[in-house]
């Protein structure tokens, strides 16, 4: 399937393309690897399929993560018999067990994002509590898959609030940076970081983006510089190791990125070279903000330092792009993630406002509200 | 030529690679934008050649960018006729004046480079001399070429000097880090913020090199990783936004650089990305060092402000790894070089010494020594 067919879509913005689409059998999944030359989608049927999109990147971006995740449950249930010789309750508390299975198992593909568990425990919980209902195997499969598509159109109404939210911190004529994509493609519309871009766009309000390549996978080149642009935002591309430069300069006057797992002292972990943007946005006297959804906010991780950091492969780094630029052999370091202690966080901007420091008190009161 | 004709050398260190090598005949240049996959040569015969072999970073590092167009003002003029019916001073006069050209043009090779400018003034300098002193025309072009010869042998002696001086500020166990590559590629020999590693191996101090790949040529993957691993120095690859992440975990006690002009004030201009790695030092308590000969040091550029930064083109960072990674027709902003204001450099390293703040008095006092 490609661009031609059915790639890309417009919804008020031009060029605007979504990364999870449930089309009414299966998940169609944007391949993000291959942005920007190509559009296409892969057609998804099994968890195990979807797991293995999550664990290669094809999917990234810790919402869209969830999101696709919770279909990825549904697939692996939807084809569940009732075994007529139990009784309803019975069959029902095998189906609940089944949900667990796959969620447990798709948890399994990346460590960082804890949307995805999120997302998970979220079915888990629904059927747990439909096991206590008097409703058929057919029903409960269905609800399964309402809930996947609550969880994504949800996220597209938190990331519009996060937006209007985050718009409220710029000014016209500002230069913001950014780094890695936590974007619409990230997420099932509007992004959390890049969500004001759009607003911003659509109210007139002018901003200049910087956007870092963010090696070693470059998100920020192959994904945020392409949807931006995709939808006619200023933005201005640049090798992370410039993001000193262009502040010096004067031409930022804030950063803001998204995050894989926000703890509860407000620790942010965030893909790899976040803690760098954010020690020098310090230095300079920059704002730095972080946008997420409240699932993103895991009051159960106490601080960053009890994160799971995953590392990958070397080839990442030595032959990332299909031609070999380090030497063989050669030892690598390839942290995915590293996390940015409160101290460096200007505020954290959410569906339900926006949360400055102390951060383990007003997060926890977040939640209560 | 290749690796297996005349490439790879051994001079005591296993696998030692020569970045610029007079023949006798012509200038052999390994090609270092093949590295590290091919060893290559190429023979270079013309100022022309020289010229594009520096513009295009077949050659780079400021020592060797010096060395080779010395090496290119005599092939310039290697086969200047005398003029029978001028005197011997005309015919002097006017070689003179063919030495002059050819600096002037090779000097437009590259904007940031002091190194360039000083071999090649050196060059005129000496011709100028010679015009007064009653040698032969032939033995004032073998002069021209003595001069080339001497500047790349003082820059191997310099290097080796600027490494013992440096390792006395390392401590065995010490983990450094580095961006982009001052090593023997970049130089006659030895490198100048590699030379202490080199050294250090020598007289067995055992010291783990980070080196920052360094966007977006990734001449810290490319040469760096290279030039250390062949000499089996311990080198861990990271990208450059994994600069902060090493640090904050301890693993780096100590941030060497080279540079390609320092101010009369102790602002370093390098390779761009030095000045994000000076902040994230700073702000982790971490000693930056820069190494270079005297020659770097350019008394008549006040300041950092002085110093042109050259702007390259966009698809060094939008296609950079042979295969498009950022969107067509995306802006880009790509600066070679930054500057570090000497209040982030702890000292920096010559061959004469270590020098520190207050850099305006004790770089002046260098000079005077």
């Amino acid at each position: 399937m490609t661009a031609n067919e059915n790639g890309v879509q417009s919804e008020g913005q031009r060029g605007w393309v979504q990364s999870v689409r449930w089309n009414g059998e299966r998940l169609d999944l944007l391949d993000q690897r291959l942005l920007p030359e190509e559009i296409v989608y892969l057609p998804l049927e099994t968890p195990h399929e979807v797991w293995e999109a999550i664990r290669h990147l094809k999917v990234r971006g810790a919402p869209a993560i969830g999101i696709a995740a919770a279909y990825g449950v549904f697939l692996g249930i939807r084809d569940a018999q009732e075994d007529e010789s139990i009784s309803r309750e019975a069959n029902r508390r095998r189906l609940a067990g089944e949900v667990a299975k796959q969620a447990d198992y798709l948890a399994t593909s990346r460590p960082t994002a804890v949307n995805l568990f999120w997302a998970l425990d979220r079915l888990k919980r629904l059927t747990q509590k439909l096991v206590e209902m008097d409703i058929s195997h057919g029903e409960m499969k269905q609800a399964v898959l309402t809930e996947a598509i609550s969880i994504q159109a949800e996220d597209e109404e938190t990331n519009r609030r996060i937006g209007e939210f985050a718009l409220e911190l710029f000014e016209d004529g500002m230069g913001v940076l950014t780094h890695c994509n936590a974007g619409g493609l990230a997420t099932a519309k509007y992004g959390t970081a890049l969500a004001p871009f759009y607003l911003a766009q659509e109210k007139g309000v002018s901003l200049k983006v910087y956007a870092d390549e963010t090696r070693p996978v470059l998100q920020g080149a192959r994904l945020t510089a392409f949807e931006l642009q995709q939808a006619g935002v200023d933005v201005t591309l640049i090798c992370d190791n410039m993001a000193g430069a262009v502040m010096k300069k004067n031409w930022v006057q804030a950063v803001i990125v998204g995050t894989d797992r926000v703890a509860a002292n407000g620790d942010v972990a965030n893909k790899i070279g976040t803690y760098s943007v954010a020690v020098l946005a310090k230095a300079h006297g920059i704002p730095f903000y972080v946008a997420c959804p409240m699932s993103t906010i895991d009051l159960s991780t106490p601080t960053g330092e009890d994160i799971p950091i995953e590392e990958r492969g070397e080839e990442e780094i030595t032959q990332g792009f299909g031609k070999r630029t380090a030497p063989q052999g050669v030892k690598v370091y390839n942290p995915a993630f590293d996390v940015t202690p409160n101290e460096y966080v200007t505020a954290i901007i959410t569906e339900k406002g926006i949360v400055r420091a102390p951060f383990a008190e007003n997060l926890a009161k977040l939640f209560e509200e």
